[in-house]
C-alpha cells in the first residue's frame, strides 16, 4: 500500500476514455466535474438501475434521470434531486385526482418518464433510448444502464421484504435493513458493449463514483460479466468514498452499513472494494485507518464533499491524477507514484 | 310539426332523469347548463369517445375530459379547451427531447391521462374510471362513455384516410373530408347499463346536446344499440341546434357540412336527426328554414349561442320545459305544446 497525500493535482489529459460507475446525486456530483475536466466524448457513466421502478403506469428511472440533469445542467441544486425550474401542477392535480403522490413527480421531469415509457413499449431499449436522451440535451458523457433487463434491488427489513422506493422514498428509509437482494440480476445481461468498453485497451480509468455501495455501485456489480470486466480491465480502478469521518454525505448509506453488522466509515467501504480497485480516495481524516485495510491498494487523501463546482472538477481531476499513476499488469498493480 | 317560440319558460323539475349525448366543448356548455338546474343526480352525460386516441402512450379522451371539467368548474372558459390555472412545462420539457409536442397536453389535464391509461392496463373499463374521476372532482352529474371498447372516428380527405386527432388538430381540419368512419363501431358494445338508462320509465329527457353531428353525436349513435335504445325510449328527444344562422358556433362542422355536399344550416342537422327526436330547438333566424323539413318534430326558437352561464341555464331550462310538453305513446308522438 502506498499513500499520496499530495494536494496538488498534475495536470492531467487523457489520451483515452474513462468509465464511471454511478448511482444518483453523489455519484453525479463527481460524474459531472469528469465530464468538465474530461475531452468530449471521453466519459461514459454506467448507471445504477436497481432503483427503477413502475409509478403510475411509468417507467421511473431515478439514477439515469439525476445522471442526465446533472450533466446537462438541469438539475436542481438547491433541492439535490430533480430538475432546476421545476412546476408541480400535475402533482396537484393527482393529488385532486386521489392518486398516489408519495413518488414526487415533477411537471417537466414527467416528459422523461412519458418518453421513456412510450419508447420501451414500442421495443427500445433503455440503452437506447437513454443516449437519445443524451444526445437531445447535450449531455457531455454517454450514460449507460447497467443493463436492459430489470434488476431490482429490494430489502429486507424487520417489517419484511421491501422494494427500493417503497423503503427509500415511502417510508424515507427508516425501516431496520437487515438484508439486500438485487431481483432479476442472475438473468440479466450487461448493456451491450458495455463489458468490451470496460475492458478495452482505450479506457484510461474506472472510476467507482461516491454512491452508496449496497445500493447504488454494488447492483450494478452483480449484472454478470460487468464486475469480471473490471477485475480483468486494462485500466487501473480508482473508488471515492461516500463516506466522510463516519458520516454518509447523503442519504441512508451510514445508517444502512450500521444495520447490516458493519461500522460507518470509510475503511468498511474500502473492505467491500478490496479486490476490485486499485486506487481509494478519501478524507484525509480518514486516511489513517485505511492503512492496511486494502492491501495493494493506494490511498489518496482528498476533499471528497464537493460542496462546489470547483471541487468537483478538482476531485475529479485528482481521480484521473491517482489512475494515470497506476499501471496494471496481468493482475499485478505496480504503483508508479512519484514516477511521472 | 308545431312551433313554440314563446320565449318564456316555465319552471321545470323533473321527478326523474335526464341524458345527454354530447361531445366536448359546444356539448358541454348545454350539459353544464343542465347540471346546474337538475336536482344532483339527475343527469347522465353520454360522451363521444370517438376522439378518443392513444398520445405518447397515454390514453386521452378529450370529451370525456372536456365533460368533466366543465362540469366540475375546472374548465379554461377562456381558451374554450383545457383547464383552467394549467401550466405547460411538460411541454417545454417534452420539446427539449424531441417528443412530439402537435397536441398540447397541459401539466394538471396529465394527471387524468396518467391515471387513465394506468387504470385501463390494471384491467379497469373506461366507465368505471370515469365514474371514479366523476366522484372525486365532484363532478355533478353522470359522465358516461358510450363505449369501453374502441371505436375511432376516421375521415377520408383528399389526402387519403385520417385518424381524427391528426385531422382535427395536427392538420387543424384543412383537409377536405370526403366520408367519415366509426372504426370499431360494429364490434363495440355501450357501456354497462348505458341503453337500459336510456330507455328506463324514469328518463323525463333524452338531450342531443349541439354538438357536430358527424363527429360527435352520430358515433354514439353507431354504437350497435344506442339508436334502437333512443327510438324505443319512453322519454321525448330534444335536440339542440350546433349551427346558427348558417355558422357553426365552434370546430369545423359548417366545413364539414358543405364538403359532404350539404348545406351548412340547422335545417340539415334536423335531416340527419330525422325520426330520431321530437323536439328541436334552434335559433329564431333559422326556424322559418326549418318549417316542414322533420315531420312530426316540434321546433322551439331559442338563443342557443350560452355565451354566458346564464345562457347555459336559460337553454337548459328550455329543452326541458319543451321535453316536459311532449309525451310519447308506443312510437307515435303526442304533442302536449300548450297544454301546461
Amino acid at each position: 500500500m502506498s499513500t499520496n497525500t499530495d494536494g496538488a493535482s498534475p495536470q492531467i489529459s487523457p489520451a483515452g476514455k474513462v468509465v464511471a460507475l454511478s448511482g444518483g446525486i453523489g455519484g453525479a456530483k463527481l460524474a459531472l466535474g469528469l465530464q468538465r475536466v474530461l475531452p468530449s466524448g471521453a466519459l461514459t457513466v454506467v448507471a445504477n438501475t436497481g432503483d427503477d421502478f413502475e409509478h403510475l403506469g411509468l417507467h421511473v428511472s431515478p439514477d439515469i434521470d439525476t445522471l442526465v440533469y446533472t450533466l446537462s445542467g438541469r438539475s436542481n441544486m438547491v433541492a439535490g434531486w430533480g430538475r432546476a425550474d421545476e412546476t408541480w401542477s400535475f402533482m396537484q392535480a393527482l393529488e385532486d385526482l386521489g392518486g398516489e403522490t408519495w413518488f414526487k413527480l415533477g411537471d417537466r421531469d414527467l416528459a422523461m418518464h412519458v418518453v421513456r415509457t412510450m419508447r420501451l413499449r414500442q421495443g427500445d431499449t433503455l440503452s437506447a433510448i437513454t443516449a437519445d436522451v443524451c444526445a437531445g440535451l447535450n449531455v457531455g458523457a454517454d450514460i449507460v444502464p447497467m443493463s436492459n433487463q430489470p434488476v431490482r434491488t429490494r430489502l429486507r427489513t424487520d417489517g419484511g421484504w421491501l422494494d427500493f422506493q417503497d423503503y427509500f422514498v415511502a417510508q424515507q428509509a427508516r425501516p431496520v435493513v437487515r438484508e439486500i437482494a438485487y431481483a432479476g440480476a442472475e438473468s440479466a445481461r450487461p448493456a451491450d458493449g458495455l463489458c468490451e468498453l470496460i475492458a478495452g485497451d482505450d479506457i484510461d480509468a474506472i472510476v467507482v463514483c461516491p454512491s452508496n455501495p449496497f445500493i447504488s455501485v454494488e447492483p450494478i456489480l452483480a449484472v454478470p460479466g460487468v464486475r469480471a470486466a473490471i477485475e480483468s480491465a486494462a485500466a487501473p480502478v480508482v473508488a471515492v468514498s461516500p463516506i466522510i469521518a463516519g458520516k454518509a454525505v447523503k442519504g441512508p448509506t451510514a445508517k444502512m452499513f450500521e444495520e447490516l453488522g458493519q461500522e460507518a466509515t470509510a475503511a468498511a467501504v474500502l473492505e467491500r472494494y478490496a479486490g476490485l480497485i486499485h486506487v481509494f480516495i478519501a478524507d484525509p481524516r480518514d486516511i489513517p485507518a485505511l492503512e492496511g485495510v486494502g492491501s495493494d491498494v493506494t490511498l489518496v487523501a482528498a476533499n471528497v464533499m464537493m460542496t462546489t463546482l470547483e471541487e468537483r472538477e478538482r476531485l475529479a481531476r485528482k481521480v484521473l491524477a491517482a489512475a494515470g499513476r497506476v499501471v496494471r499488469n496481468e493482475g499485478d498493480l505496480c504503483s508508479r507514484l512519484g514516477s511521472s
